[in-house]
């Protein structure tokens, strides 16, 4: 049973509404840096993987979506619990929800999917070494 | 024959990945700023719903979701066509299409669902205002 | 008798300070949206200039600076009066003023200069078709 | 003789230009996250300061300027030195130099300007409890 990966936020100017309440918007953002920061722990610098012009893939994410259920605001901090939800042939979709520190009411939660793609934009097996370095970084999380 | 309303989106620095395509993050930007222009049309000032101490209300977005089907680059422009996709007693959910200018493929498409919350945040029914002033909107876009 | 070029701004979700007051960080990003305006009106689609891989020239900012001097807020729009102020061998520096449409308190204002490079990021002279289209839209603006 | 504050920065997507190197605009940004993080360890959490409507304080940005040296792209961090440039009567300025980390060369420096508003927005003298905050800090980094 895998346990999320964890990596923090802090709210800042441009990442809220007028009203001084997260902009929706901002989630996805810190979603994306939860994947970089996923990413990073599987040893897999983001950008080596995002765009990599020598091995001859891409991972574009392909689709995204969240729920946002308790307004947060400027200042606050955020603790970001990012797992795999899904493997596909030429997929992966992740899974995260945002959490107070420590705390359970889940303050929004969301998921988005990247898909591998050769040079022409056509998608492609998921490499293997990319896969390889998630499922180890996944086995690392389980054990604690 | 469409009842969507059209508004126009340019590329621009910082709304793009390293490698000069939109970033996803920028979708959803651009969605927010495409019901902003649909609320303008509709003779309601987004700055005078999005939150309204005096009447009691505000309409933060609760969810929202996108694919990305074609990569679109720095310095493209879009056409984002916007509609009402479902009412709900407390909600308005809207359905967003991006295309290339005056072209079918479509680029991108989402969703995003406001609710309605009075002045403790807790949901409540949406104005009859808003809800008129859309729905006369809706009409107008009808006619064509 | 003005020779500034024109452009239009709307204030944005994500635009503002947590208090709904433009972010000052806005402005610079609304400074090179002007840029962009700027270039398109002297004819060079701003993605064929900003880099020219074909031609190998370059055109990054170098410097940047602004006065904010009256707060403007979310839903708010301003007219930016863009104009070049100053042409250097292998520079050119923008200047640009930020007013409510039509009228003349300056809400802020402000400089970016952008240097011609090589493909090695070494200054080089201006291209020649850059400075001669710069100078051909303001004689066209001198003429009103 | 004041040593400088240091927090780090790493380039997200998002940051960049379309070719991959940081927009000059997240500079800016890069800047006042830097203002918060020198406040936040002179014990002022920003949100407590940037407006304060109990004390009837705001601290606004008054004024901003960068030079951008050497070219940093994706995926790289930087560490940003952050000291209090000047005091004026209602006004602190604060200088940012940006490096690799550990690394002598500068990326950018620049300056931004704070001036203390009353609830009117008119200019205020800077409130005491802020400038000994500021002083503090300044002693204890300081002392190394």
């Amino acid at each position: 049973m895998s346990r999320a990966h964890k990596s923090f936020v802090t709210v800042r100017f441009g990442d809220t509404d007028p009203y001084g309440i997260v902009y929706f918007v901002s989630y996805f953002r810190y979603m994306h840096r939860a994947i970089e920061e996923f990413l990073r722990a599987a040893d897999m610098p983001p950008d080596t993987v995002f765009r990599n012009r020598e091995e001859g893939f891409g991972l574009p994410i392909v689709s995204a979506k969240a729920d946002f259920r308790v307004p947060a605001k400027y200042g606050d901090s955020f603790e970001v619990r990012t797992s795999v939800k899904r493997y596909g042939k030429k997929s992966v979709t992740f899974d995260f929800t945002f959490h107070a520190p420590g705390e359970e009411p889940v303050l929004a939660d969301g998921e988005a999917t990247i898909v591998a793609i050769g040079s022409d934009w056509q998608p492609i097996e998921l490499p293997s070494r990319v896969r390889n370095s998630l499922k180890n970084l996944e086995a690392r999380l389980a054990e604690g």
